[in-house]
């Protein structure tokens, strides 16, 4: 437990030295002459680093976020920086000798180099992998022997909050690529994984007491990681495209602080596209109506995305043809809906990203794109917790994202992906269509994410006549399909406000991990279990 | 965000069913006996485990840990299980077939293997890991292959929130061997470094308002993740073997809650080994005279030992014959201070552990070692926010640690950076004794961490008849070292109350990155500060 001292780097400016046109919005095609004119990348131990750094200059022609001051916490407002970083201005001097940080010398890390062995463009399949993969190699001083930008020298020493500016640069750049935010001071830092920095967001802006607004159905962990800091859930309507603006709306503008014993909620949770649990995407639109009622009350949009790049092929049924994969890239990025940030004006919006779905869970590195005001007090915070995600973790993206696939080979990954979900999503919807009974069970084929929600029409279960609460009719439905040895989520798991009354009542079963022939053999006894419960 | 839905193996018990004896306490040479008789490793997706399924029996002869329930804060005591765990214990049902949890499937893991070269025993230097290292090799399914306990598959998924049993595995051994602490209740949970479990155990106690004991001098980065929180320093002093029971004992005894307004304070932060910045290391017998005094006022200590391990050779001056390293582990084990938990029979230590100093700071992963009922309370906390240490990182300390050097060969790891940091701070007090003017400048070699502390008589400085305050004097000689191209960290940096008036003047230096003769360097170069400042 030692301060990463930073090693300040001289800052490299964003001003244009040469006659070579940097395409303005960003595009992957532009990223290598951008690249060119930004100049040197700050490669020391513990560099400072800022999406600054890596933002072209078309970033800079938008008006710059609101200020945010009046909704942090007292925690985020007393934080400063820290002491011992004052410390790291004077390293800048030429022939210092530093006796001040306690950084370990690289002598004592007892891995000398690490070799990883990936997927080639176009073979992305294990199979494929194995045959045509490609082994990556890391050694310890590849920075000096001008080997590569990243080695294991700095990545497995102390680094800064924001993640190493090698992995910064990729997904600064990326972000502009997708959603080229239409205000100017928007940054990026790394995280421990998405999960902590909600637990991160809630303790910068929400004080004990405040509520929080929710879907009504939500993620249960992003719930019950509110629930202890002494937050309540005001939850919010929501139909087969999630969020209802209106509802928000309507629970805003009638918002009671005396009889609700709080000030009127100003964080929104949302998971905009292939929502947890419900699999419902929030539509253009539908995001533009909900934007306009967090502009008129003030409210932040925390956007938790882990499956923005788990948005599918549109579901023909089992007869038609497929529908052809996006052609190219510039496709693949149109076909995609637009996130919030991209419609994000004020700098209202907090941006959760995340490897998990789209790499892989066991990294814990996600990343969070928000204005600087807010991303620096992320930071400030991550100094004195969590540090910086994994060195190792960072090492291994920036060899596979950057050195090796670079933008478009990630792209390509994406779009496989995009084809293997797809595939998935539709197994499964075609064994509900074969084997569910359509008298009581009703579904919405999901656009995006893992997640199929199936609603039962518990009216018609016999357990009603006999006087059955809802809540009881769904644990008799769930213990049975238990006992018919296929496991479901229970839809009221989900409640954001547990002392909601439910009307309706749901399973949630995914498609992300078994096998086809699984998925059907588990959905056929579903089915047979609902006969069984529903007497069919 | 998904939650990482355990998938539940059976729990070994820990009945004896062969006639081979564990040893008592366990030992290293135990070990392998040890895991015969404990069974079977579970390795599934994100598997439940705990220390219970790999401590000696040897550990439950012993009486358990007093409750702590008093002083829990509202978070952690509003802290309930995942909701969606819950669902974990029907994974057992043989032929089960989920579509409960959202874990992604392996294929789409972008990682095929990975491929380490790290030293093998006892050729630990670069140079040697370079001509006789060995690579080691992790493939995508290892497991299923029957090659290893532990994979790609595994460790690039969602994990539990107490790190996975693999590497759980080894840590509580680790812990066992070295530290047998005296109560039967304790154990391991491992976190995405130290410094985070700092935090977190900030808000597992401590209410806003809340004074906190700390070292006068402590690490400043400590101290800053505690004062956004609402906490205040009750700083105790301390001397050459660092805090002072008499007066621990005196602040709390002598404790007015009225007139500090805040209840007396219970949680003790504390470097024993090497501390950070005095380079102090508390004796066995101090250890057990602040453990009293801890135990008279109920207060628990958080010992921070990320220096535990650089624990160096006896300082005989240059002159004297170095004194033989460790002849053998046994020996090893027995130079070193016994630990705050080896003396805990109360179970009221919660240990931070780092492989930080050890390994390598990039790993992002650490320990925790406390009581059932505390670790519990952390695991809860870590579910709904880091979730889990980088599994890249796990993998890799798992195959290094366990897999290729095992318990011995990590200890003649150890005992190696024990001889070199000897080193490194010999040369340091040998550069200090020939350098430095000893009529204002005075020092206690350090027998632990990285920290040499150096003590200034400022009441010699000039600047004191001109009627210059001590922090003026302090911030001129540091200045005045910067002009010489020399950094060192400035003694008021670290003070854990700010409010508190320092009689004394001190600088940092570090003996842990420059080499002997940069060190030397720098040490002349301050001598010459020294000397200028003082007019000597």
């Amino acid at each position: 437990m030692s301060p990463p001292a930073p090693l300040e780097v001289d800052m490299v400016g964003v001003t244009d030295t040469s006659a070579m046109p940097v395409p303005d919005p960003l595009t992957i095609n532009g990223v290598p002459t951008w690249r060119e004119k930004m100049g040197q990348m700050p490669t020391g131990v513990a560099a400072a680093c800022s999406s600054d750094m890596f933002k072209s200059p078309a970033c800079y022609s938008k008006p710059k976020a609101k200020r945010f001051d009046h909704y942090f916490s007292l925690e985020a407002k007393s934080r400063k920086a820290s002491t011992l970083k004052t410390a790291a201005q004077f390293l800048k001097n030429p022939g210092m000798i530093s006796l001040g940080g306690g950084l370990p010398s690289a002598d004592y890390f007892p891995l000398e180099s690490l070799d990883m062995k990936v997927p080639t463009v176009p073979g992305f399949s294990p199979e494929a992998t194995k045959k045509t993969g490609t082994t990556l190699h890391a050694g310890k001083h590849d920075i000096k022997e001008g080997k590569s930008l990243y080695d294991l020298e700095i990545s497995l020493n102390y680094g800064q909050a924001t993640g190493a500016a090698q992995l910064l640069r990729f997904v600064t750049e990326h972000t502009e690529i997708i959603h080229h935010p239409p205000y100017s001071d928007w940054q990026c830092t790394l995280t421990a994984g998405s999960t902590y920095a909600w637990d991160t967001a809630l303790r910068l802006f929400c004080e004990r007491g405040d509520y929080i607004l929710l879907e009504e159905y939500t993620f249960a962990s992003a719930a019950e990681t509110a629930w202890p800091l002494g937050l309540k859930a005001a939850a919010i309507a929501i139909d087969e495209q999630g969020l209802i603006p209106e509802a928000m709306d309507d629970l805003l503008s009638n918002w009671d602080e005396k009889a609700r014993g709080a000030r009127k909620p100003f964080v929104l949770y949302t998971i905009p596209t292939g929502q947890n649990p419900t699999g419902a995407t929030q539509s253009a639109e539908r995001r533009k109506a909900v934007y306009k009622v967090a502009q008129k009350h003030d409210v932040i949009i925390v956007e938790d995305e882990p499956y923005y790049f788990l948005q599918m092929q549109p579901y023909v049924g089992q007869d038609a043809p497929a529908p052809p994969p996006p052609a190219n890239h510039d496709e693949f990025i149109k076909s995609l809906v637009p996130s919030f940030l991209s419609l994000d004006v004020d700098g209202r919006v907090v941006r959760l990203e995340s490897f998990s779905k789209v790499v892989a869970p066991g990294s814990r590195v996600g990343w969070i794109v928000a204005s600087e005001q807010i991303i620096e007090r992320f930071v400030r915070n991550f100094e004195v917790s969590s540090q910086n995600p994994s060195g190792i973790s960072q090492l291994v993206l920036y060899k596979l994202l950057d050195e090796h696939w670079g933008h478009s080979g990630y792209l390509d990954w994406l779009i496989n992906l995009r084809l293997e979900y797809t595939h998935r999503r539709d197994a499964l919807l075609h064994s509900c269509e074969k084997h569910l009974p359509t008298e009581i069970a009703h579904w919405v084929p999901p656009a995006a994410g893992m997640f199929h929600w199936i609603e039962i029409d518990w009216k018609k279960h016999p357990g009603v006549a006999a006087g059955k609460p809802r809540e009881e009719i769904e644990e008799q439905i769930f213990l049975s399909a238990v006992d018919h040895c296929v496991l479901l989520s229970r839809g009221s798991w989900f409640k954001a406000d547990s002392s909601a009354v439910m009307e309706k009542m749901f399973f949630r079963a995914t498609y992300a991990a078994a096998s086809s022939e699984k998925i059907d053999e588990a959905i056929s006894r579903f089915a047979e279990c609902l006969r069984d419960q529903f007497k069919l």
